[in-house]
C-alpha cells in the first residue's frame, strides 16, 4: 500500500526531536545514546479496537491515549519518558484519520519531549503498539513489590472519571453539559502522571499504575509485596463531575473497579511522608492519602466511614474496558 | 482471560536471562543498563496473521520468524543483540500452540544470549509486535544511505529460497523430497545474520537486510545514498535445492523479487574488501559479490551474462508475501 509511504513521511517529519537519538525513523534500526549514570526503563503496551478502545474513537484519542499508556508506565517506574517506537497496523488508509491520529500521536511526544524513533506501519485490523523508553538513575526505579506494612497509601488526582466516560459513551450513564465533556475527556484524553513519577523516586516504597482499576492494581503491590491494606473509601478522590453525575455509590464503585485513569498509585512510610508531600507541592501534583498497608498478606480491607464495604463488583479484577 | 497469565508466567520463566537486565517481566517497566561506550539501537517489527505469515503457520514458526525478522534488523545495523519486548494478541488460548510458540520463541534468544524483558498479551486477532534492542559502538552503525560509487555490492547466503517454500506451502510451486523440505524450512525459520552484521561493522559502507526482495531492498540503499547499481544477476547464490525446483530462470527471479530471506546486502569500497572477506571468513559467514554501485542515481541495471536483464515482475517493489 503506496499510501503507507505517506504515513511514514508524517511520522519521520513530525514532533519533538532529541539530540541523544543519532540515528531516527528511515533505517533498519534506530540509534540513541542512553546518558551516563542512567539506567534504562522499558515498556511495551498494545491497544486494539474494540477491545481497548471503542471502535469509533476518534483518531486523535486512539494515539494520545496509546501514547499516554505508556508514558503511564513508565511514570509508574520513575522514569523520565525519551523515545517512543510505534508499531500501527491499519486495515485501510484514510486521510482525515491519519492526519488526526498524526495529531494525537505528537501532543504528549512535544509535551514531554519525546521523541517517536521508528516502528512499523502495516495492513490488518486496527491495533498499535507502542514501545517507549526513558532513564532513570540507578537504584531509584520504583517497583510494585516493595510496599511494607505501616506505609500510607496514596493516589494522585481523581480515579473513576474515565469509566463513568466510557460508560456515557456506550449509553450505560446518562450525563450532559460540562459534566458529559469532561468525563468522556478523561476516557479519550488520559494524563500520564510522568512529573508525579520522578517526584516520587526516592521517597515512594512502592507504585504502580491504575490501568485496571484501583482494586486490581493495588492487588498488583499486595501480592507482589506480600502485604495487606485497608483503604477508606470514602477518602477516595472523586471528581465533582463524577459526583454529580452518578452520586456518591456509584462514584465510590468507579473509583474502586473502574480502569484507564492511569493514575500512580503509590505507599510511603511514615518517615518520608513530610518529603514526599513536599516533593509533590513542588512538582504541583495532587495526591489523596486513602489507607494504610497491613501485615495481613493479601487481605484489602474496604471501609466506608469505618464500616466494612463489600464490593459487588468483581470486574475490578479484569480490565475495565472488556466489560464496559 | 485468567489463561493469559499462564502465557505471562511462561515468558517469565523461560529463556535466557542476562546481568544487564536490572529488572525483568512482571512490574510497570523492565529497567536495564547500556554498556559504557555504547550506543543502543532499537527496532520494531509487527507480524500479522495472512498478512506476514500464513494463518496455519506452526506456532513455533510464528515466534521464531518475528524474532529473527527483527533480529535481522538489528544485523543490518552492525548492532549486537540484547533484548526483546513481546506484544502478542491472541484469538483464544490453546495450550499446544502457545506451548510451541514459547518454544519457537525462546530458541534464537537463547542462541543468541537476548532475554526477554517484557510485554503485552492481549485478546485480539492474532499478531505480534516484536522490539528488539542491541548494542553497537559509537559511529560505527551500518546505515542504507552511505554507499559509495564504486563500491561492491555483496550479499550473504542465498536468495530466493523463503519465496519458494512460500510458494510451495500455497500450492504454486511443485517440490518433493529433501528439496522441498529445506525451502518451506527457509521460508518458516529464517537465518538473522548476526554475525555478519557485527563482522561488517567497520569495513562496508552501506547496509539492508532483505526482507522486501533484493530489488527493493537495494533500491532502497540507491534512493539513500543517490547512487545507481549494476547486479550480475547469474552470479546472484540461489541453493540448488531452488535451482533444481524451478530451474536457473525462475531461480533468478525468485532471488531478484522474493521476500523474507533476511539476507544482509552490503557495499565495500576496493581497499577494504580484502579486510571484509578476512572478517566473514573469519566470523564462518558465506558471501557473494554480485555487483557494483554506480554514479548514475536511482539506475538499476540488471545484467544477464552481460546483456540487459528485464524483471519482468513488480512484485519485488511491495512485501513479497502480501502478492504470495
Amino acid at each position: 500500500m503506496k499510501e503507507f509511504d505517506l504515513i511514514k513521511r508524517y511520522f519521520a517529519q513530525g514532533g519533538h526531536t532529541r539530540k541523544d537519538v543519532l540515528l531516527g525513523i528511515g533505517d533498519d534500526c534506530a540509534v540513541t545514546k542512553v546518558p551516563e549514570n542512567q539506567h534504562l526503563a522499558i515498556t511495551t503496551d498494545t491497544l486494539i479496537s474494540g477491545v481497548h478502545f471503542l471502535a469509533d474513537a476518534p483518531a486523535r484519542s486512539v494515539a494520545y491515549k496509546a501514547v499516554a499508556v505508556n508514558l503511564s508506565d513508565l511514570a509508574a517506574a520513575g522514569a523520565e519518558p525519551a523515545w517512543i517506537s510505534l508499531s500501527l497496523s491499519l486495515p485501510s488508509y484514510d486521510q482525515a484519520w491519519v492526519d488526526e491520529f498524526v495529531k494525537g500521536l505528537f501532543e504528549l511526544t512535544e509535551y514531554y519531549s519525546v521523541q517517536l524513533i521508528g516502528g512499523d506501519t502495516v495492513t490488518g485490523p486496527l491495533a498499535l503498539t507502542i514501545t517507549a523508553q526513558g532513564f532513570v538513575p540507578p537504584n531509584t526505579e520504583l517497583r510494585r513489590s516493595t510496599a511494607k506494612p505501616g506505609d500510607w497509601i496514596y493516589v494522585t488526582g481523581n480515579l473513576g472519571d474515565a469509566g463513568a466516560g466510557l460508560d456515557i459513551l456506550q449509553g450505560k450513564v446518562e450525563a450532559s453539559g460540562e459534566d458529559r465533556d469532561y468525563l468522556i475527556n478523561r476516557h479519550y484524553y488520559p494524563t500520564p502522571r510522568v512529573m508525579a513519577g520522578t517526584a516520587l523516586r526516592r521517597t515512594a516504597n512502592a507504585c504502580i499504575d491504575v490501568s485496571d482499576g484501583l482494586v486490581a492494581d493495588l492487588t498488583h503491590i499486595l501480592n507482589g509485596s506480600g502485604c495487606g491494606a485497608t483503604v477508606h473509601v470514602d477518602r477516595l478522590p472523586v471528581s465533582s463531575a463524577l459526583f454529580d453525575t452518578v452520586g456518591a455509590q456509584q462514584a465510590y464503585r468507579y473509583a474502586l473497579s473502574a480502569g484507564d485513569d492511569y493514575e500512580l498509585v503509590f505507599t510511603v512510610n511514615e518517615e518520608q511522608r513530610g518529603n514526599l508531600e513536599t516533593s509533590l507541592t513542588n512538582a504541583n501534583v495532587k495526591a489523596t492519602c486513602i489507607g494504610q498497608i497491613t501485615g495481613y498478606a493479601g487481605q484489602l480491607d474496604l471501609r466506608l466511614y469505618d464500616a466494612r464495604y463489600e464490593l459487588d463488583d468483581d470486574a475490578g479484577y479484569e480490565h475495565r474496558f472488556k466489560h464496559g
